[in-house]
Order: C-alpha cells, then sequence, then structure tokens
C-alpha cells in the first residue's frame, strides 16, 4: 500500500483497512466449517465501522453484537436479521425490547435474573423469544487476565448447573424458545486445546439437554481465535474447525462462530506522522501526532504492535514512539528500533484493525482518526476526520 | 444530593458535578497564593466540558490547555486569553499557527526542536512567540509510573543545561521571547517535598537565567496536588504555597499554578443503574449500566473510586461492580462492601469529576453519557446524551 500517498490524501493520525484481507480472512473460516452447517457472526465489537459491517454483510456474514448499538449498526449495515445475535453481559430493558422487536436470531443470556426480565418484557410484547446461554465451561484460556472470560470468577455467563436449570425453564415458559448454547472463554487464544475442550464440554451439555427434549439448534463456540502481532503462533482453522466438530458427533446443530479480532485485526495499520525527535539523557523519543486516544491497547494492554517508519531504513537506534498526551502511559511502542526520523515522516503502526478505532476517545480534546479502506487497489474515506466542532456539539448549546 | 431524582430526570448512566465545591477549591487554591502575584490556571484535560471552564472563567481562572482544541475550548468558555497558557509535549504545526493567532499568554516547549518550528512559524507570521520551557527536574514524584512526570527517563521536558541553552537561543532570537520556566512532576502527587525540592531547583535556575539577563516573569510550578479517592493524605494547600514561595525569595515573578484533579475530581459522581445481581459460584457481581468506555480509571490505572448504593444500608456483602462491556477490565469497583442491589437502584461512583468524562469513548458503540451542573440546589444539564444516530454521524454517509 502507498501509505505516504494515503497520508497526504486524508491527513493523519490515519486508520487504513485493508478489505481483500477482511475477505479473505472471513471466507478462510467460513470454508473451514464447510463440511457442516455453520454461520460467521462477526464480533462487531472489534471494529464496528459501518463500511466494515456492510463489506462482511455483502459476504453473507452474521453479526454477534454485545449492545443494542451493535445491532442497529448490522441491521443499518445492510445484515439479515435472522443472523444477528444480540450477547453481553448486562442487557438493560430498552435493549431486550428493542431487539426483541427487531426480531433478530437469538439474545445470548448470561443469568437468570436477565432472563426473567426477558421474559417479561416478552409477555409485555406478546412475542417469545429466542434465546441461548453463555455457559461458563470453567477453562482457562490462557491468555491477558483482562480478556480471559471462561474461568467462573468472572463475570460472564453462568456454571452448567445453573444453566441446566435456566434452560429447563426456558423451555417451560411460553415466551421463551431456547434454541442455542453458547460459550467464549476469552480473547486472542493462541492455544487450541482449551477451545476444544470447552466444546467437549458444552456437546455433552446438549446432548443432556436434547435428552429431556430441549432441542439445541446453535452451538456457538464464541470467538477469542488469536492472530499475529509479534511472534505469536496462529491457531490453523482447518485443526479449529475440525477439533470442533470431532465432539459434535450425532448432533444436528449449526455451528455458530464469533470472530471479530481474527477478521480484523491484521487487516488495520494507523498512519502516523512523525512531529519531532528528542533525547531525555540516552533515552531516544519519537514523537508522533497519533496518541493513547487514537489507540489505547499499548497503554491498557500492553499489546505489542510492530511499526515501520516509510521509506527510510538506515541508521536504526533503539526508541520510544509516544503521543502528545500529558501522560507516561501515552505510548504507542516502547524500545522498538527505528531509522533516524524527522518531522513529517510516516510511521506505520501495524495489526491495529480491531480494538484501535473501537476504544478510541476524545481525551485532550483531540477528534478521532479518520477511516479508510482499501480495495483492489482502490481507496476511499469510510469515515469522517472528527472536527472541535463535532467534538463540542453536544455541550456547547448548554454553556451559559 | 438528590441522587435519586437526577437519575430519574436525566436517566444512567451520569456523571453530576457540584459547581459549587469547584468554585471552593478554586478560591482555596488562589486565596493561599494571595500574598504575592499569582495565576490559577485550570488544566483542562481533567474535566473540559464548556459549561465547567466558563464556570472557572467567571471565577477569574486562567487555563492549562495541551492541544489546540483545548485553547478552543477556553477561548469559547470565554477565558481572558492572556491568562492561557498551550502546554504539551507534541503540538503540531497547525497548532503553533494557531495558538500564535490566538494570542495567548504563552507557549510551553518541551524539545529544542519544537523551539525551532515554533521559531519558523512565529517568522511566517511576523510574531514574536511568548514561550516557556518545561525543565525537567529530575525529581521522582512519587506516583503512578503512567502519570509521574519529572524523571529524566520520561518523554517530557529538557534538563537544566539543555533548557539553559534554549533560552540564550531564544533570547537571541527576533521571534522568541522567554517569559516563563515550567515544571510538572506528575500527578496526584500527594507529598509536598518533591514539589518543593523541584521549585527550589527551578528558583535557582532562574536567578542563573536573571544573571544574564534573561528576564523570566512567569514561574510556572505546573499541577499535581493529590486529592483523597481512599485514604490519602491531601497536601495543605497553605503549606504547598508558602512552600513554593519560600523558595522565590528576590525573585520577582508571577507564579503559575495548573491544578486540574484538584479543582475538578471530588466535585463529580457518576450515577449509574444497578442492571442485575448475578453469583459465579462464591463471587458476587453488580452489573450496572456504566462501564469502562464512561469511566476507564479502574481498568487503565488500577483506580479506586468509593462506592454508595443510595438509600440503602442493609446486609452489606463484598462484590466486584461491573459494566456491561465484553472485557473482565470492564469493572468500576473490586471486593468494595454493598447491601443487597435490586435492578434500578442507584449506585454512586465517586470523585470521578478528574479524568473521567473526558476519558470516555464509544467503545462496544455505547453512547456517551450525559452530564450535569449541580449549583445552589438548582440542576442543569451540560452536555447532552450522545444517541446512536450521534455516534455513527461521521461514517453513515460513506457506508455503500
Amino acid at each position: 500500500m502507498d501509505y505516504k500517498n494515503l497520508a497526504q490524501t486524508y491527513k493523519t493520525p490515519l486508520y487504513v483497512y485493508d478489505f481483500d484481507y477482511i475477505q479473505t480472512r472471513y471466507l478462510t473460516l467460513k470454508n473451514a466449517f464447510n463440511a457442516r452447517k455453520s454461520l460467521i457472526c462477526y464480533a462487531v465489537k472489534a471494529n464496528s465501522n459501518l463500511s466494515v459491517l456492510k463489506h462482511l454483510a455483502n459476504l453473507g456474514a452474521g453479526f454477534d453484537c454485545v449492545s443494542i448499538g451493535e445491532v442497529k449498526r448490522a441491521l443499518l449495515a445492510g445484515a439479515n436479521k435472522y443472523q444477528i445475535i444480540f450477547s453481553g453481559v448486562g442487557k438493560r430493558d430498552d435493549e431486550l425490547k428493542d431487539a426483541l422487536e427487531s426480531d433478530i436470531l437469538m439474545i445470548n443470556l448470561e443469568s437468570e435474573a436477565e432472563m426473567k426480565r426477558l421474559e417479561i418484557i416478552a409477555k409485555d410484547l406478546g412475542k417469545k423469544a429466542r434465546i441461548s446461554i453463555r455457559i461458563n465451561p470453567d477453562v482457562d484460556a490462557k491468555t491477558h487476565p483482562y480478556i480471559s472470560t471462561g474461568l467462573n470468577e468472572n463475570k460472564f455467563g453462568v456454571d452448567i448447573n445453573t444453566g441446566k436449570k435456566m434452560y429447563i425453564y426456558a423451555k417451560n415458559s411460553e415466551y421463551l424458545d431456547p434454541v442455542g448454547v453458547h460459550f467464549h472463554i476469552g480473547s486472542q487464544i493462541t492455544e487450541l486445546s482449551p477451545i476444544i475442550e470447552a466444546a467437549g464440554i458444552l456437546a455433552e451439555f446438549v446432548r443432556e439437554l436434547k435428552a429431556i427434549e430441549i432441542d439445541i439448534k446453535f452451538f456457538d463456540v464464541g470467538g477469542g481465535i488469536g492472530v499475529i502481532y509479534d511472534n505469536e503462533k496462529e491457531i490453523d482453522t482447518y485443526d479449529y474447525a475440525q477439533g470442533i466438530l470431532s465432539k459434535l458427533n450425532g448432533l444436528d446443530v449449526t455451528v455458530v462462530c464469533e470472530p471479530g479480532r481474527f477478521i480484523v485485526a491484521n487487516a488495520g495499520v494507523l498512519l502516523t506522522s512523525v512531529l519531532y525527535e528528542k533525547f531525555n539523557k540516552q533515552k531516544r523519543f519519537v514523537m508522533v501526532d497519533a496518541a493513547m486516544n487514537d489507540l489505547i491497547r499499548p497503554s491498557l494492554y500492553e499489546a505489542f504492535h510492530g511499526v515501520e517508519l516509510v521509506g527510510k531504513s538506515k541508521d536504526e537506534s533503539s526508541c520510544d514512539i509516544v503521543g502528545p498526551i500529558c501522560e507516561s502511559g501515552d505510548f504507542l511502542a516502547k524500545n522498538v528500533m527505528l531509522p533516524a526520523c524527522e518531522s513529517g515522516d510516516i510511521i506505520v503502526v501495524k495489526s491495529v484493525g480491531a480494538y484501535g478505532f473501537a476504544m478510541s476517545g476524545n481525551y485532550n480534546t483531540r477528534g478521532r482518526a479518520a477511516e479508510v479502506a482499501v480495495s483492489g487497489g482502490e481507496h476511499r474515506l469510510i469515515r469522517k476526520r472528527e472536527s472541535f466542532e463535532d467534538v463540542v456539539a453536544l455541550e456547547l448549546e448548554f454553556m451559559k
């Protein structure tokens, strides 16, 4: 990609997404499950730009949403409503109501209390709510504590015994229709065995449910497939699909898979301009125009993102790449090798297609970056750069 | 404050700021420096709501800004332009240009490269830029590594020797007017001695500069005065002012102070509604409608914020207060004692007036909270709740 040209055309900081790569990744996963009924529901939270969603909807993807806002995004982007799942650990009443009225595929529940709320709301609307329940298989996903979700000590899902009680309750309710089971043990998982172990536990559970005539149609294995940021080893999608399918012997279910990061992480880069270099004693700092408000992953998760200086390769030395925000936590990369930089040089921060723009904000009254899609050698704006006027729009009229 | 009523009137999550408390805090600090020429420049980054700025401008406050967006906010809120300082570790050319054209009090520089850029831009505009230089006194502020800024190994400021060279260069430049010195050693500082030590080092430096006829008029001691979140001991403002002034014997300078957190942190609460309670094995979780997108401090800094359930006090037990976002890192409080909660109960998260709303975002397509000011028993909206339409506004037209 001609990053220099993109930076000149759209200015920096700039998120750039490779739509062809997104397509490849979606199809790779879809094809891995080809022997079986499957539904790939893209996890909107990873990158919720409407054009990204539309691109995936055009490919036939479903959507995994964790707020009514995400459901609305998916519908707006042209998703098939019967391919939308509403997940999430805490849904408001108005969200449950809107989801029921939107007639989406199913609502994924995470607690008994939530099920009771949904039943009341469905009754009020005279509807029968299609549900799945998130079961916590108590399996360690071996990932960052903040994104590990499969152990019982965290807020997600219910244990198997509670789950069974909930399914029986739902089956006997006039307003609930239990059609799916769900698990999701964490994010950025690079070891296959915890996922297969969880799939095995849940498959056995589905057999138990079928034995008491609770007919589960959707076997939702969540997302969490890790990607390569640095030197990780990526799970092979064929092994992944086969591993899961091997546990489903004799079960007539559609496998639902919820990849987010897998599809978009390596599709995205953040382009940022060098402001200047500076040395404090022995330490070299490259100041750039992107900051933690644009990309919080390095600061929040100590996440690694590869970096590259466009068009230069000589005289590399170690430096920190830091932004203009007044916190020591405002860095994009630490102790990385980079050639000598001049003001205006472009640095590419890699693998930021997931949880990059989606987690950005306006800290230090910084307008958010623009977003651009590249496909077949063409580029186009998919989100306008946020202006000062945009940032203060919701408060200006109230100043007095 | 009648939190129940505020939550009903404006819905939740809701930021509520006590404008009377803000006034008291501003005046406390202002009065502590009464014996001396002083300028209290509120650090806009802590809470940049236009109504908060207007309230402080009406009291006579100046403003410390770290982006051109913040400078624009201050001007929009009615600040006196000669009481605005533009600080920050990496300023873009367009920001320097806008700042010069706005004719603000001074631009605080953090590197030689930045000084050279500013000189060129000032020359282009035919202006003489009033500057200060941020000197890094190499003093340990003894606070969180992410908000400690006074040591030489971080990105802020320049060391004293570099600083001296820069002042001499500036004095000899037609387009630069060195009028101030600046230091800022960190944030949430609860020990006075590092600040006084830094003030002493800088006062000595100013004497050296005066000896070579560089006439420093503004002695900017930065901000960073800690507040009470839990059981911290707050620095006494009288001791603070006296400690600094004691180092300024014989120097005719205006003391500039840049408090942010000190003024607004304890003025703000976040009201959030309980969605439901849930137990995973022995662990109790209270799910609420606010999340890390509304308040990231607990997740990012492991910050403590006191919590209180409105109107209930019986049957307290330990719990985590968690939001609806799909990350284990999405929590507002861990292992806190709270009475049994029901859906719709209001929880008050305390001391969130600083770095609360300012760091919020739209993760999981969650619209940002509304903000309300309370003063003299009256309340009023100062920022509208962000709608779904607001969130997608900048990308909708580009979806195709």
